[in-house]
């Protein structure tokens, strides 16, 4: 009888049980068990765990894990939980996922493209007004973060004539992309972009990295969008640029605090599209998939899918 | 000498300057000659006029027309306006004006695909709702018309992923398109559409076709976008629909009387979003470059681009 994998999260108990089905019929010769029915004695044999915003307690208890697999793309907080000691962790890296997410950076981008944020205002005030319309290619839009979703999402924005600047932390050479990395590199993504869309993890050094600073380097007129984590970006700081007209406007769909409590001043700012973290919602039936091929693939070849640099943090 | 072509236009003095300015630099063997500024023996010299919108009666006065070329690509007006004795008419056919209106097609596709009005009610409300979300196969888009316009709207739109039907008169064979024509393929393309994409011209046979019985025949929660003209549709029969809660949205860049009077139900419509006309603006540089091309072919050859034809309408 093989070890038992533990599947530990802190969703509802609903969806957990779906994650189980699924990944148990694409593994119908592993036994998968949700954490709360397992015993002492399952709990200390489980060799792989599977999770989604596990308990760190629950965790900590399955002391003979040789690895953890993650449900999700972002693993912030469960690297930041588990700590330096954790067992490797391999996350969910979805093509997918990266496909929703390179069409959600599409999608808003044009709703600021063709300028959806004023033509809604004008129908609200009864204003006929038209536009002026440039072609995509006079605007640019430039990807903090260089990773499996933003890649995609440059690619296709590149495909739909943007013109497409990226960021990422070592160098990148993509066709039809013009690269940075580094700290002056940083500067010149934000100064020359008229659209900034982050999508870098949330690390030690990302928190709180767009602040008043970087937003003054920004272009006078110049959107946001944050599809990545809310504690990249100062809020008070981004409301301040916002407010003194420098930058136009922010499309957010992740914040400091998930749902967005009802007192934030972003709820009803002018400038600011809040959407309930939708950019790029998993879809469990891929996801169990490429999560069964890794089980699968360890326990034929030993081999594991690369892993989360605890340290980097991503 | 040869005999000066007629601009004759009802646009605003500014830019009908533009559009001389532009096309009389490509064309500087050509007297390109604004009508206001001709005289009698000019008007009835002038062999071809370059027209938008033009006063019926300035035609009139170009007795030695041989044909016209309009600046735009929609000529219900013109034809309507001019009548069967009119010259042969030229409309424009730019793939810089297809590409702009299969990006509007794209973006107000996804702006329904992708939830924005739900979302945009949900700030109003502040409230933290995650709409499920479907792969671009799950939504069939059906365009009526497949034009220069329809044809590179679905095609886009099936590079995207969405599943695409289209309509015409003549029957057509696009891969990756499910194309219909004739009256029964039109109950069957509108029964089995999410999204109906409207881009047909305005003729005696597509005024009002868009009634109160092609609704009923529309999927329950289907949406409607029109980025064709406004006199296709029936407006109450839209408005009742809407307020049935049988059609959930319509997106309308197109109307009866334009600029939008103030006093229209759709300005305040939560179920309607409304744009000034500005799915597909007409770019002068492309677009003169179109109509020099055309002129200098007919010099040389004696032969014209695809003229309108009357009697259909388009
Ligand atoms: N809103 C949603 O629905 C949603 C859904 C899924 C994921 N996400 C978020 O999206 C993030 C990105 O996902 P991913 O799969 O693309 O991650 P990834 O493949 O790990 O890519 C991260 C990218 O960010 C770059 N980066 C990291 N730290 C950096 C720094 N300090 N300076 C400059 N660049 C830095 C990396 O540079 P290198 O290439 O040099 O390593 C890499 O290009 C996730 O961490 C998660 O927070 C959001
Ligand atoms: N909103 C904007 O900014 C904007 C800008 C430009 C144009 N427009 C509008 O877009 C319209 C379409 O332009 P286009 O260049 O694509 O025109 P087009 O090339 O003439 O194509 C018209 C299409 O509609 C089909 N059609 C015409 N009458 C029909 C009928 N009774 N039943 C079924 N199908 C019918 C035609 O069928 P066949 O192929 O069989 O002939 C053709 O496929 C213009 O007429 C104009 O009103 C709007």
């Amino acid at each position: 009888m093989r070890k038992p994998i533990a599947l530990v999260t802190r969703i509802d108990e609903v969806s957990e049980q779906e994650w189980r089905a699924l990944i148990a019929e694409l593994l119908p010769e592993e036994s998968i068990q949700c954490f709360r029915d397992m015993s002492d004695i399952e709990r200390k044999a489980a060799e792989i765990a599977i999770v989604a915003n596990p308990d760190p307690a629950h965790v900590a208890e399955l002391s003979g894990l040789s690895w953890i697999h993650s449900l999700w793309a972002g693993v912030e907080r469960l690297v930041a939980e588990l700590g330096v000691g954790a067992p490797p962790i391999v996350r969910l890296v979805d093509p997918e996922l990266s496909r929703v997410m390179a069409e959600a950076v599409l999608a808003w981008t044009l709703y600021l493209h063709r300028d959806m944020p004023a033509y809604a205002r004008q129908q609200r005030d009864r204003v006929w007004i038209q536009q002026p319309y440039r072609h995509p290619s006079r605007l640019t839009v430039g990807i903090l973060g260089l990773g499996a979703l933003g890649m995609a999402a440059a690619e296709r924005l590149s495909q739909s004539d943007f013109a497409v600047k990226g960021w990422s932390r070592s160098p990148k050479d993509a066709s039809g992309i013009e690269c940075f990395s580094g700290d002056e590199g940083f500067d010149t993504l934000l100064g020359g972009s008229d659209v900034v869309v982050c999508l870098m993890p949330l690390t030690n050094e990302t928190r709180g990295l767009l602040d008043k600073a970087r937003f003054a380097v920004m272009k006078e007129g110049a959107a946001l969008i944050n599809f990545a984590r809310g504690a990249i970006i100062v809020d008070t700081d981004l409301i301040a640029s916002l407010n003194a007209g420098h930058l136009s406007h922010a499309v957010l769909d992740v914040f400091q605090e998930e749902p967005l409590p009802a007192a934030s001043p972003f709820w009803h700012h002018p400038k600011v599209t809040v959407l309930p973290h939708i950019s790029a919602p998993t879809d469990p039936h891929t996801a169990a998939a490429i999560v069964a091929n890794n089980i699968r693939a360890y326990r034929t070849t030993g081999q594991l899918p690369q892993t989360v640099d605890i340290r980097r943090g991503y």
